[in-house]
């Protein structure tokens, strides 16, 4: 649904994006999102071991199923900051309830940005009366704009849909372009909803719609401390609350997957320095991880990465990262396809034109197809190619 | 040893190194290694699933363990070319046998370069009779020239020692410098070696000294589908063949391990685009397969190699690399140095200023030591730092 940004808003909720002076100035780099209601909260965190103080906090609160609140900084991350760290993110979460009048275990918090640093505290402790007051339905684009960090564009998407005789809305904002991968492959993501809807059935809900989507996209094939996925559902549709046996369940989780999937797609059009996406559908595995291994090897190959980015015909470095994914994948019976385009069969090459393939190169959406010709289940994933652009934004980051 | 290249000699060893347009105009890339007598050989290949039909043909031929001669030709990996280019690779070395007058099985042959084109299989016939004209003694040199691809410098290593009252000569060659990663982190390595040794003994011996040197590397974490080391011992030397229960072997050992990791660390020097190398120590694991799992999380990590590239004294990256490795390393344990700058432990950084830190970034060699206190095991590796330099090069290969 084509809405402009700035008139995006989810009944029962306000939100606020400011600057605070974390990142350089200009920048907004603290949001708060705001239900007037407790909401029916969930959330899906990184597997990273390291994980960072406000994802070892949200951890613990989310389990009781309710938040109220989000504070999220960006430009310092909260990340290998230790036992400090941890008290500095229960702190951001105090201010907040203490100025709103809530419980502390209501609000969550969620940082993103440097790794290894203090958090300067006192700039967002300073902060937070202002990023109150200035909380409003229409916040969630200044919200959006205070997570971003090397993004290039924000990336909000809407959805609305009818539950019973009620309207739903569900509005999920994102930030993410590098550190992209496996197991939650965004930074951040905020899902609010105005649709009732069970705890234990909000959580299973999310769980896969994740994996259909974050779970399918690759930037660069390093995981993230940060990495945080969130939902709040406050129920102000009035819709009779879903449970995990309402009939409706099914058209809610495809409202809430597809808005996810479109966060995901902009998060790798969005890849540090891309300037295409790849998607990689494989075919014809044994298992979905068979299927997923031999897509993320293509996906993760910095030399298919660097090919498609200099539109170079070399897809012989496909069939090089296929056969290291650590599939024993039969050369006799595998195809590979770029579009409608046989490029491999029977063990070699299929003579095509250079330019042929060099066309389909140049597209935007490049479909890379493989048929491994062993079983049934596939696997598909969307990545973005590495260009003189990646290195430039990456060799620089903190300096 | 110093040595001017063009001096390099095996007793018993002819080679040469001619231009056969595979390659641009004014570049060798074709090359023959030839002994006097039949070798002992052995070889160490990839474990591609797509292996290229010379490693597929010499895979069979080194079973037997002698060799007499090996043909080279760079600007093609006669990979992905099926039957066809088996058979290609079988009237490679025939057409050496026949010129030489030896058996074919007594030819080896590896390939590198583009992956998924047939052979220009002519152009090497028609060549093989100069080839074999040109062998000499110092011919070495100019075979390494001819099996270069995106190397930017040769890459031999000569050693000599004492078996009993016998001089011993070991020479090894290498190309590779993209597509390096575990598993046979070399493109093609060819040891020439005086010593006499018996065939089951110098399997093991090589196997070992490819595991300690080649194995050791990471410049992208691609494995490509022509890795292939071949080594030949004459036995021109006179010693008393070696066995597995020499004496001597072990110094014999160290010699060829000691030549392997030679071309191992100019590999990686020469890594594409590569700046600096990095040697990533992994100590105190459980295992040392968690060790390198530890060890190349970080070599293959983007944003680890594009910090060091940039001298961005972005260590948190590193912490994030570890994370994801898939090991679960305890946080308030696990310490990490920068040569011997310490700069995270007990969960969190150490206070050390940015210029100390990026004075350390900005030598050609850094050290980073990871210390995960979870039990006894090491690795150590080394990997490249990730330039514009790398895109530039892949971005183009073919075109």
């Amino acid at each position: 649904m084509d809405v402009k940004r700035g008139e995006v808003t989810v009944p029962g909720f306000l939100a606020s994006g400011i600057e605070v002076g974390i990142k350089e100035a200009g920048k907004k780099d603290l949001a708060l999102l705001f239900s007037e209601v407790p909401a029916v909260a969930a959330g899906v965190f990184t597997k990273n071991v390291f994980k960072a103080a406000s994802v070892l906090l949200d951890m613990r609160r989310v389990r009781k199923g309710m938040a109220q609140a989000v504070i999220i900084n960006s430009g310092n991350a909260n990340a290998a900051t230790g036992r400090e760290g941890y008290t500095d993110a229960v702190e951001m979460t105090r201010a907040v309830a203490r100025r709103i009048g809530i419980g502390d275990e209501l609000v969550l918090v969620a940082s993103t940005g440097v790794i290894g640093k203090r958090l300067p505290l006192e700039k967002i402790i300073d902060h937070v009366d202002e990023l109150v007051v200035g909380l409003k339905p229409s916040g969630i684009a200044d919200a959006e704009e205070a997570i971003m960090t090397t993004d290039s564009y924000p990336k909000i998407e809407y959805r609305k849909m009818s539950l019973g005789s009620r309207a739903v809305t569900i509005c999920g904002i994102a930030k993410g372009a590098g550190m992209i991968e496996p197991h939650l492959a965004t930074m951040l993501s905020f899902i609010l909803t105005d649709a009732a809807i069970r705890p234990d059935c909000l959580t299973a809900l999310l769980k896969r719609a994740v994996d259909r989507s974050f779970n399918c996209i690759s930037v660069d094939g390093c995981m993230s401390t940060n990495d945080t996925v969130i939902i709040l559902a406050n129920g102000k549709a009035g819709n009779r609350p879903l449970t995990k046996s309402s009939k409706e369940l099914h058209r809610f989780e495809e409202a809430l997957t597809d808005c996810l999937e479109g966060l995901a797609r902009s998060i790798v059009r969005d890849g540090e320095g891309a300037t295409k996406v790849i998607e990689i559908t494989v075919k014809g595995a044994r298992t979905e991880n068979d299927a997923r291994k031999v897509a993320y090897a293509i996906a993760n190959s910095n030399l298919v990465k660097t090919a498609f980015y200099g539109k170079d015909p070399n897809w012989g470095r496909i069939i090089a990262a296929i056969g290291a994914a650590g599939v024993p994948v039969p050369a006799e019976s595998m195809e590979l396809f770029f579009d409608d385009l046989l490029l491999f069969r029977r063990g070699s090459g299929v003579a095509v034109g250079t330019q042929r393939i060099e066309s389909v190169m140049t597209q935007d959406l490049v479909k890379v197809t493989v048929k491994l010709g062993m079983g049934r289940k596939s696997a598909r994933i969307f990545c973005s190619d590495l260009s003189f652009d990646y290195v430039r934004i990456n060799a620089h980051y903190t300096t």
